[in-house]
């Protein structure tokens, strides 16, 4: 094995497959990344066993400044390469296999000796029938991810509720997180050819999502395989698997209130502040709660009965209706919720003190299948 | 106690008295800070015992908007407070104290009501004698803290060693700062005038020197007043006080080596670096050491018998002289040294393999008594 290649692509690249590569791992090999060279370019490798990150470097990619004399393969020490590479004085670096897997980095004068393993010990990557994929629309799936991953659990009691569940239909998808305490739901609009749908639901590790979120470009196409208990992404050269959780995701739909008793209309920015500011209150005291009462359509957030002090703000809403409500919460749950919207109006909607509460946008989106759904139960203070 | 002031204005000044507040302390009230209003402005006054922190906010700059109603003090929960009026509403905040020492803090419609502590509880500051300040030369004095401080001794085992010398003449100071590894000697012309010099050499702690670095913008005029056992640095209106270090300070000029048997010249930034990429295999054997040897004016860094691999590069000099030397140093001392230095070429200086290596700049300053000097010990490897 022996190559040289542009210094900060590769750096680039050895990033992103580092994503999935555990610094301490109980499979040592793990630890390591996997180089493999071929005619065709150089392929890294990174994994953790749950997720494993696959990136090519094309030898027709002239950026790369990719020169290939000799093919081969080695797993070397991840953390200590990619330091290495990236600390290199020259825009280019050669990296050549001697014997006993023993690697030389060499770029200008600075020469590295790195101790590899052989390359055949590293795990295989699992096949992949590449013509079911369906195209999703990255940057909304992106969003999608971010909207509602804050809401799966961190529990590993219930490993399925520390996913986030996809469910297909012909012409979108629906995102939902939840760990019992709150719930996030997003649509988005997908076109999937009905030949090319091999799915119904899937639960995809939390991690999972916000590597896929780091790594892929907005102006990327992502491809999506579902394959037996493995999920694969794929984004030009990368290439990110994941396993699937397994266990049946509880049945949510029937948990979205559909009617309400009080409502009111407010500025999911505005409100985020506002109980930003609450809540520096609420984290003082032994129960993180903000109490919120709604009279005579005059909404108040307050926090009471701690040691250190009290707060109360009267919030601002655009509109306020219905039967006079008194309901507490825990604040940073509600501010994951607010922020998921940004600066727009949204419309909450309360059942009663003890019933989950719904927030969503206060205009629909124009596009079908498009809808982001908030849900918060209440905490019981009495 | 009731004023009115400008939020952000209040928010800069509690960060800088903040910066002496310890989060815990076994004295309870010094995690709070003091509020004092007074007919001529506010002062906040932060304190950990061995640094004390005080910032006056004088009534008559127009910038705070302040508005004094009644006089008095309290002593708050910092950190709470902090964060509350970081995160206030609007641009002005109104503060009142009520029965009990509790404190009402009002921003638009939002309310907070915190509860505070007599301020008569607060320690003293100790008085000044205003007539025998110093007028340092801000940013030179800045910089020669920040090219000596890392030198200084982490081992609370020698008191002394963990702070930074300073000793006067009549037309400079110098900086030194040892951990018996390693020294930093740092010269600043200073204008001392005869009669307002009342010290020949203190100790003060590092972190006065950190916070002050911190604090102190490179404008302002900085007058220094040394006390018994406290040292004040006061610039506009905030003032610093802080305890000196008590023991004797090691005589330290007679390990600064005269002469020496090889020389070398090098770019300090250079060098740094590939230090720094030598340094990277060195951190993963048992023995954090660089080896540099000098072989026919050759220069060259290399690291081996470590388990992950080994590196070498030859090193690019100015000029390069005198014996031939192998000569082992721990690399991240090294780096600290030259960084110092910054962008310049350095003289590096070696007697032999076992005693202090020398840096300073290749071109002497052209001001008087405005010189750095590093001094490194060797590792023995054998």
């Amino acid at each position: 094995m022996k190559f040289t290649i542009n210094r900060n692509a590769l750096t680039t690249q050895l990033a992103n497959v580092s994503r999935a590569i555990p610094s301490k791992a109980t499979i040592q090999i793990l630890t390591g990344l996997k180089l493999s060279v071929s005619n065709e370019g150089i392929t890294l490798i990174g994994s953790d066993s749950d997720i494993s990150i696959e990136s090519f470097l094309p030898i027709d990619d002239e950026t790369l400044n990719l020169n290939i004399e000799e093919t081969g393969h080695v797993v070397l020490p991840a953390r200590l390469f990619n330091e290495i590479v990236k600390k290199l004085p020259l825009e280019n670096v050669t990296i050549e296999m001697n014997e006993n897997f023993s690697v030389t980095v060499t770029s200008g004068k600075a020469m590295f000796n790195i101790v590899g393993i052989d390359g055949d010990a590293y795990p295989h990557l699992p096949e992949i029938e590449a013509d079911k994929r369906i195209t999703l629309p990255t940057a909304s799936f992106k969003q999608m991810i971010n909207q509602t991953i804050f809401a799966a659990s961190n529990q590993e009691s219930r490993p399925v509720l520390t996913g986030i569940h996809l469910q297909a239909t012909s012409n979108y998808l629906t995102a939902i997180a939840t760990d019992s305490h709150r719930l996030s739901k997003r649509e988005i609009p997908v076109d999937i050819n009905e030949t090319q749908l091999n799915f119904d639901a899937i639960t995809i590790p939390k991690k999972t999502m916000t590597e896929l979120t780091r790594i892929i470009e907005d102006d990327q196409t992502l491809f999506m395989i579902v394959a037996q208990q493995q999920v694969i992404f794929i984004a030009d050269n990368l290439t990110i698997y994941s396993r699937l959780l397994e266990g049946n995701y509880p049945e949510t739909s029937r948990l979205i209130p559909t009617s309400h008793q009080t409502e009111m209309v407010v500025n999911a920015n505005e409100f985020h502040q506002a109980i930003d500011r609450a809540a520096l209150m609420s984290h003082e005291g032994k129960n993180n709660v903000v109490q919120l009462t709604v009279d005579n359509a005059v909404v108040e957030l307050s926090v009471s009965g701690n040691e250190a002090g009290h707060v109360a703000e009267i919030i601002n809403t655009k509109t306020a209706g219905g039967d006079d409500l008194k309901i507490s919460f825990n604040p940073d749950y509600m501010k994951d919720a607010l922020k998921s919207f940004g600066d727009i109006a949204v419309k909450v909607e309360f059942q009663s003190a003890v019933r989950p509460l719904l927030i969503s946008a206060e205009t629909e989106s124009e596009i079908p299948h498009n809808q982001l759904l908030q849900l918060l139960t209440p905490v019981r203070t009495h």
